[in-house]
């Protein structure tokens, strides 16, 4: 018998890579599914590329439907995490693909997403320093936001070097399922095949808070981050372009050093032998984050390119990367570093 | 200890696609990896997204590199695997994802091939009537090519039911990767994107006789197949709208009763729900084949139109299937009905 | 001072294309440009690739705004035409860009729409024989439909010179935005990216039963049409593989010979020179039709692939195309040959 | 009778650009076409989307096959330019649209392209403050960088304002169109379609010394530049997210304002309405740069968002632009801001 898990908001992209990844995962059996409107409907008629679990029919989403699990996992809209978890009982693990439970300032929170903060639980992000021994045991996970995850594994081997200066810019490239499934015309694939275009530039997108509070910490002094999230037309996929000043005196060398050093021992962090570049074709599906670092020596900044899947380091993967951490269970179980390609 | 295999071809598509399958079969150790021009370079400059295979090294093809192990699959161009195979012993088995030995009509292959023919081995459909006993314990398997595997799964029920007439009409679309790694203009991201294309039109194209010789088995006598193909802008999958007259008397419930009846003990090939139709998106990195019929009533017509992933069950899915047949392995082994999407 | 246009439907896909051609044809003025729920907007807020008309603001759909001008198209959702066009007058050219007056058999339309046909107008499709002496001078035309165009012109000079037989089959892959500008989940790029589906399988789509009209007048007698439309990850163009078996004695030279002759002197439809495939990134955004043809005597067929863009050819620059010889301008006054690629 | 124009390179993707425009234009006669190994073909086996000159051979590249012309436009590999230029005569408007004459510093050509440095010549880029007086009557230009063009309209406002200090960072998202038509496995569609990937990145790019160019100029001192390209999975386009430090007291409305005034009397520049932000997808084919600007108060950052088509505003309509000013045709002679979208 497996670890009972149920998944709330199986209907959508989060949750449907969340079945894709627990169906295969030998420590777990999946339990209840729920959603909102589509409660009621066999999970084949919206998750069809997930066969084995294509009869499976969606509940509504209540603490009633969601009771007798070991894991419940939740990919809802932000804000309806908090009331809900607040029911499930301290003896089961909640593990929150959403933005409640990330930032640790509540001003911060009310800022960006305009309602009172519901709290801050251990952040899923195993690869931070120290934070493998924060999940262990925990009962509950909030799972990082899928750019803060590239950012913040792109930058924190510099900031804990002591190699990388103030002033962070970041753009980064997204998937359209990053914006969810919900029917926009801006989302249509007329309007996205052949499209790149930006939005919540100038510091708006609310994860940006979640990176300055990620690298901040590892600098230990505030940061600053200018982060322009960008659409690209491909369904999966973030290639962040992360750039910081250097500090004087860095090699190219030294900064290869640093990334080398930092990531030898991660499973799912990989440096790039020189001269190769990610690019987000070599994650699909995989939960894997792929690293290349630069030295500008003209412009004196680190530039450090990244590339994850969204759905999967940068959501549902990283969520059960955690989720083992805290079971107790191997990390890398049920996870693959092998991608589809081309 | 696994069962040891090696690839030969392990720089192009169809041989990462075997790679990607075979390191997370619990049942294989991958043993030689072999290339062309490529020989000498570590396998994650040219299939970077198998990190766990990353510094792998490959080494020249020939019959003293794959010597030693219990599989070989050879992923090579066409006419490369006649020779290569006879030097490779009886006892091992042989599994050839190309050409060379899928046709029974040596007239038919001069025609279409130019070249003297090869032979014939064991056809590598399991889901053709017979097949799996043919399979069991054989040492060579000709991987059938992409568009039969489609096709063939897509029109036999109705041969085999009679409800099926002739002049068949199949018009495929499939992703990129089908006309393989080659360096060809007519291939790059600017002429395919935003194209859809045909070629090979008229009847000329390879896979013509093949899905003929496939049909006429089934169908007890000579089928004529007007075949095209066409290029989409994906790189991977083929959707395949497959018509064929329809013998009188058929219904709509006949016709979807004949298709159930086919595959409902098929562990990778499924009839959809009524109303729900194939998306290539369903399928992939999947060993799956999803279908769905229609009886057009003015036109007399049978339309089946399936989708499956040209690389997975249309190559190296397909040739691992019919490769734990034949080792008495469990046929589902290391391949997944649970596609990535979106 | 020029004719002057209004444009119903502005915000719409086929909207945005009329205009986009309107504004650089010589002969026309751009009139009031209207909306549905968009009414309000500056159209720059939703055709913003349309720089020249970004501030013009779009009022409601009423015969009221409509009125005052020379021309009146309309993009309008089906069934919204006809109760218009009876109140714009007859001195007034109205072209139809929807389906409403399409269809000569009332029991076609009501059998494929479900409701009361709206009657009968003259059919858009100058490259039908005697279609330019029908359309000089009319004040109602009829747009043919997107999939019907691209059909008929593939198909009509074979009937016309009496090579081909019966029992057609047509499958066609269109861009999304022959789906329209609507927010529905099955259209979100996430979804249609790296995905080929197929609709309307099985005689049901509402092109159907135009494409047998065109054919069977030219034919003579009514020909039987198999016609599957599959969506294609790419915003614009068609492709359609259109086969029908050739009549006896018919060689590839002949083939050919009747297509070079049926399209010699015509401005916008274009035989390819052997060997030489059509697709649709030829012809984005140009009023072309590309055409290709084969004799595949092993299965006794014609086929012949065409190329179209769905909003110019297909829509919007075929509607401008009868327009200008209702109008009594050249032909070809504000339509480009010249596509935009790669 | 038009001005008599050649086209070097005909067969590229630049050449194919510069001859859609120049088949539209009112002022121009199309002259000879020359390419490289593709001599003596068709340019419709080419460039088959431009039909109008479907049955034009191309000729060899030789000073004598390009004589007799007013304009001749260059559209070759970088190094070509220079030997060529010289021998076609001081009162022939030679415009290159490759890198050879666009830079100031030889020591920096010679860094960036390993060569010895041509010369420089009037820079193609009329928006530049004084450049249209440098362009009027010359017979030689410069066309910039695709690039270039876009961070250097995105900033030179800024500069010229005196509202932005150094540091500037810059990444850019191209579509494949701009690394041109050469057969390689890294550009093929299979590996691009879904894939966002880094290349040139560390300040390595041959760009980046020409943005330094620009910026300086207009800055009146030396500005540091740290710009990453990227791979965007669309055919053409470049999205370019420029960033730079925003000197103290500059307020959000106080930024939009000097956008607003140096770009009100543009023909080709637009500024985006407040909340609107610039997709590729709206300059699909036109000459058009599409701007929108936002403060980001925590970063202390100007962030500048741009647009344009690469091969359009970003090459061969630039260099057609200049080519008006320099012949003293009306600037916006025969180009476009009508994009063709969806």
């Amino acid at each position: 018998m497996g670890i009972r898990a149920a998944v709330a908001g199986a209907s959508g992209y989060a949750g449907g890579e969340l079945l894709r990844i627990l169906a295969g995962h030998p420590g777990f059996e999946i339990g209840t599914l729920t959603a909102g409107s589509n409660a009621g409907s066999a999970l084949g008629a919206l998750q069809p590329h997930l066969r084995s679990l294509a009869t499976r029919v969606l509940t509504e989403t209540t603490p009633e439907t969601l009771a007798g699990h070991d894991v419940v996992f939740l990919a809802l809209p932000h804000g309806a995490s908090g009331p809900l978890a607040a029911q499930l009982g301290d003896d089961v693990l909640v593990v929150d693909c959403g933005a409640d439970f990330r930032l640790r300032d509540a001003a911060d929170w009310e800022h960006f997403y305009g309602s009172p903060h519901a709290g801050t639980w251990p952040y899923g992000l195993p690869e931070l320093p120290g934070q493998r021994e924060v999940l262990a045991g925990t009962k509950r996970i909030a799972v990082p936001g899928c750019y803060p995850t590239v950012s913040t594994l792109a930058l924190v081997p510099a900031y804990a070097a002591g190699i990388a200066g103030n002033d962070i810019v970041i753009v980064a490239a997204s998937g359209t399922s990053g914006a969810g499934k919900a029917a926009k015309v801006s989302l249509l694939g007329s309007e996205v095949m052949g499209a790149v275009s930006a939005y919540g530039v100038g510091g708006v997108h609310r994860h940006t808070p979640e990176i300055v509070q990620n690298l901040s910490a590892v600098a230990g002094e505030p940061v600053t981050v200018s982060f322009t999230p960008t659409l690209a037309p491909m369904s999966r996929g973030i290639l962040a372009t992360c750039t910081v000043k250097a500090e004087p005196g860095l090699t190219a060398d030294g900064l290869r050093r640093v990334y080398e050093d930092a990531y030898a021992d991660e499973p799912f962090v990989d440096l790039l032998p020189e001269g190769q570049w990610p690019s987000t074709a070599m994650t699909l599906g995989a939960n894997t984050a792929l690293l290349q670092v630069a030295l500008d020596e003209r412009a004196g900044r680190i530039v450090v390119v990244a590339a994850i899947d969204n759905l999967t380091k940068g959501t549902a993967g990283g969520a059960i990367q955690s989720t083992n951490i805290a079971l107790g269970l191997a990390e890398e179980l049920g996870l693959s570093t092998l991608a589809v390609a081309p």
